[in-house]
């Protein structure tokens, strides 16, 4: 029996949705954004964060599973050993995608206070942006982009 | 009263957090992802996420609430007048957070059944990713991009 469309669409047809199965939950992508700034403590996400424990636990577990984080031991002297939860390659890829997040929201989401309190920027304190760019590196504007279904995709795909 | 360090964070200081007020939901994204390929009818977007009428509803309106999607009258012959749903500027320009999303899921989370089904091309066909920028319109490698709080940023932002 044929997949539906949805099914088709939703389910392992589409890296975004498979991405969004990932990510797609507001407290997974602000633990991910507290990792980035170098949170790896289970109490210092908690306290920048503001989340429940249980809500936590369940969070950093999915990323662990996901390959997003992984879990390391520390010790700190006197105390038993305990884990803090790092970035992997896959987490820190990520970057990409908050950067478009945080670029489309302050260009269409303007902070109440005034303009944006994080910049991105490379190794020399220079702004960069998230944008599309070809095989040569050359930027390609966003009205130019088409997300194109291969030959070979299911109908309905 | 100061704000929380994670109201801060998570409120109107952050504008991934404001991005995902909008687009933090799987249904919404993928009703986005549907008007890129020109989904714009009601009847059009349940047929192809099998969404229940009641949630695509709400969320077509958050969208329209948010300015990523407008309404607009059409009216087929003999038919009472009805609405449909277009991509906004900001609505376009959200091609730039799904191929941020898609890329990484193309790379971090394999489809089960073989290569991506969707390219994203520019104009020409050729075959184009999402990356940082410099203002030069040079790419600047993920690793080299850093997420800075500006001077002013409030303690804790």
């Amino acid at each position: 029996m044929t997949a539906s469309r949805s099914e088709q669409r939703s389910g392992s047809m589409c890296s975004i949705a498979r991405s969004l199965d990932v990510l797609g939950d507001r407290w997974t992508l602000l633990i991910i954004r507290e990792a980035f700034y170098g949170v790896t403590r289970f109490a210092d996400f908690r306290a920048v964060l503001g989340v429940a424990p249980d809500v936590l636990t369940e969070r950093l577990h999915r990323l662990v599973g996901a390959g997003v984080l992984e879990r390391r031991p520390y010790r700190e002297q006197g105390s038993r050993p305990r884990h803090d939860y790092h970035l992997t390659a896959a987490g820190r890829e990520l970057r990409v995608v908050l950067g478009a997040l945080q670029q489309w929201g302050d260009a269409y989401r303007p902070a109440p206070g005034g303009p944006p309190v994080v910049r991105r920027t490379d190794a020399n304190g220079s702004e960069v942006r998230v944008a599309f760019v070809d095989d040569a590196d050359r930027v390609v504007p966003v009205e130019d982009v088409r997300f194109v279904r291969t030959a070979d995709a299911p109908p309905g795909s």
